[in-house]
């Protein structure tokens, strides 16, 4: 059970949305432009930022549902378990894989990004827009980790939950769908 | 210098919301709405709970600004040095102690934050909706101080800057000044 008293059905971040809709509002907005708006990063390689940095926070409802949203863009989910737990062999770009270590290092907190850091990814051919964003895309989420847990949001078990978000997160993105969530959005017992 | 080409002359925060200004808007607009929306929380109590956040997580830039603000909302510095250096005998009511207890464990990680201490919160008063926007105030600036720290904006050393900066956050808020901000906003000089 949540820690507040969230709408009776809705998990995750969805009940936390809906129980404050003005603060829910600009996280929308914020998300939505920072994983789907214009960007020289893929869908994908943003979706998986989002992935790693809340594996590294242990959050296991926003791990499971950007992972299938992340393996649902790859078409597999390869790239996700090994970018978990085996990033220096990952089968992704240089320049991404120097990303996800920096989206780490955010992760753990901001002081951590070296200069050094900052002088391989571009050499490695990144930019500024593509640094600012891993940066603050890494951040939201340390956010998002945060006021899932720390609000102890309901979590499924249920892996036809996350199949099911992933797909809303594909084609829909993170837009706050008229009238909202309700119970019957989900086809889940939610506690 | 900061990791990324920010506008000349901008420092902390400021640099990195005029960077990217479709980001910045809802970041903007969320703080605005947690710390200077209504609440039956004080705007110096929810100021303090961002610079205790700020302070664990050792963000220069934000623990100083956010002090400043707190200090002039309070009309004095007494409560931000006991909070940080010494919260069990800190001048507050019980309530604030433990909702601050609440936000120092968030910033540890969400999982941190227990049943024992949700509990023990509502007994001294504190409502759902206080509880959620500690947790989410404390999420916040976990994003706020990994954005700042993992990009190095420039944190300026003068204090006559964070008395202005203070200033302008308890008269004007979290709202971006039409025009948006310019090398001549600060008096002082940005490397």
């Amino acid at each position: 059970m949540a820690h507040i008293a969230v709408q009776e059905g809705l998990p995750g971040i969805t009940g936390l949305l809906e129980f404050r809709l003005d603060s829910a509002k600009p996280i929308r907005e914020l998300t939505q432009t920072l994983l789907r708006g214009e960007s020289t990063l893929t869908e994908a390689e943003r979706e998986l930022i989002a992935t790693y940095v809340s594996f590294l926070n242990e959050c296991v409802f926003c791990t499971t549902a950007h992972a299938a949203t992340t393996n649902l863009l790859y078409g597999s989910d390869e790239i996700v378990e090994s970018v978990k737990w085996n990033l220096v062999q990952a089968p992704i770009s240089e320049k991404m894989r120097m990303l996800l270590i920096i989206a780490g290092k955010v992760q753990k907190g901001g002081r951590t990004v070296s200069d050094e850091d900052i002088a391989k990814v571009k050499e490695l051919g990144a930019t500024d827009i593509e640094i600012h964003d891993t940066v603050l895309i890494a951040a939201l989420f340390c956010l998002y980790n945060r006021y899932v847990d720390g609000l102890a949001s309901f979590t499924p078990a249920d892996p036809s939950f996350y199949k099911a978000l992933a797909e809303r997160l594909v084609t829909r993105g993170y837009v706050r769908p008229e009238g909202g969530y309700t119970k019957a959005t989900y086809p889940i017992e939610v506690k």
